[in-house]
């Protein structure tokens, strides 16, 4: 469970941790990253919260704690922030650097099931059980009863169904440009295969934000959601968060699930540092209830 | 004086325009980046102001459009920003790639006067004349009376010496980590002995903001500063703030330079972003004077 400094960054008040570890539960190293608000380094009375931030793919912790202005809010709100990575790295499974959208960058945030990838590749477990745990047992200054979850692309898939998986678990959820329904887009198709093998769409259904909508359980929503509508992803078909929107209507949701779609914003970091204010605010509403 | 638009980019309300345009005074085509606020596309009644941000060593004109977080206080405060190169690129000159700190991405904001470099290193003229009178031109909702310059690093240098030489050209000028004293610090003296040759000390003189500062006769200073004290190119001597307000105090200045001492910030983007909002603040209260 311990955890290495590898750098210490002043950013908006606060401390920017470069952080890792060795994960059982990915049999690797893994680097994360962790933003201290001022709050938690000033005031040991008060625990602050925190947001886990899920990158999309070929991300590392470091994009969106250098582009993502998360900081900016967090700062002011006082939440801690973590940023995982994106998948095991450096494993030596054969294949693992060969596409950008599968393998090394690209964990979807499930347990692979199929072999050669089920040793190592267990982003769920790791970002639901273990990362979770190390962080909170470093840093005491963190209130591990007060977590929202929020993420971008393949990430804002991973924050959806993390929480639709998990009712209670998380106290708020939101998301940028999330693939919402992977078991119906090419990304999805070709990961969930990949982690899954011949059993893709079964298990896969399990980790579909849209088909785990359907089942939901847990009460009202309050999801936030943002996607650009210059987004060239979403005009290709990889987002479809209409199938989202859909399902949450089938179940008499719609409130629930707040998309705006933003006129001429990209899938790229400017976008997401042009709101994330707005995220940090959904998600500081229900951490501070 | 034709600008071609390589990209267009939602940014914080507003568009982030990637452009390139062929630069007589360099001899080559030059990139660079414009922030039009929300306020230059709604509303032509009135022209927006505009700051000009010089980059450090290495940058393009897109270091700082995705990590400074400029964006943010000039959307709310209505100003557009320029993000220049920080040289020629490709003129072939033979060496130009060899050192990260001389050449291409350390045009050092003069005009070189030593052979091989006085053909196409100009980035004194080209900043001061042609790429503002070029984005005149092409964006007539940018007001050419109001303008103002800041800059990191190399580019602090930059925009406290283009201000220094150019009494009345800027409403103001802010840095953050300013090379404030080049002809006393390795880059500077590397980069001036290179552009300027066996003159080097006479000519640098006079792009020194130091030495400039000990000349002002431009009436009451009012210059922000940032310079963290985590900052190792600062503790390496190669920044010499305090040659800065030593000067300042000389010419009984010293209340108009506002070196701020950042505790624990570094060298990086990290310290923009936390302190953007305060140099925007900082030239709104002159350029809406």
């Amino acid at each position: 469970m311990s955890v290495t400094t590898i750098a210490t960054i002043a950013s908006f008040g606060g401390k920017l941790l470069k952080l890792s570890h060795n994960a059982s539960t990915t049999g690797c190293e893994m680097k994360f990253n962790l933003y201290l608000p001022p709050q938690a380094t000033i005031n040991a009375l008060h625990k602050v919260p925190l947001l886990i931030w899920l990158s999309g793919l070929t991300c590392t912790a470091d994009n969106c704690s250098e582009k993502g202005f998360f900081q900016h809010g967090a700062s002011a709100k006082g939440i801690a922030i973590l940023y995982p990575d994106t998948s095991p790295r450096g494993v030596g499974i054969q294949g693992e650097d060969e596409s950008w959208d599968f393998g090394t960058g690209a964990g979807f945030y499930v347990d692979a099931t199929a072999s050669p990838w089920s040793n190592n590749y267990k982003m769920y477990s790791y970002i639901t059980e273990e990362l979770p745990k190390t962080v909170f047992a470093a840093f005491d200054q963190i209130d591990s009863s007060r977590v929202s979850i929020s993420g971008h692309s393949m990430g804002g898939h991973g924050a959806l169904s993390l929480y639709l998986k998990n009712p209670g678990k998380y106290k708020s959820v939101s998301a940028f440009a999330p693939i919402a329904n992977p078991l119906k887009c090419p990304w999805g198709e070709k990961a969930f295969k990949g982690y899954f093998g011949d059993d893709w769409q079964k298990t896969g259904a399990q980790h579909d934000s849209t088909e785990l909508l359907k089942q939901w359980k847990g009460g009202d929503l309050d999801i936030l959601i943002d996607v650009g509508t210059g987004d060239n992803f979403y005009k290709q078909g990889q987002l479809l968060p209409e199938n989202f929107i859909a399902a949450a209507k089938d179940i008499g949701q719609e409130k629930g699930v707040n998309v705006r779609f933003q006129p001429e914003y990209d899938h790229s970091y400017y976008t997401m540092a042009s709101f994330s204010d707005d995220h940090i605010s959904h998600a500081a509403k229900y951490l501070f209830a």
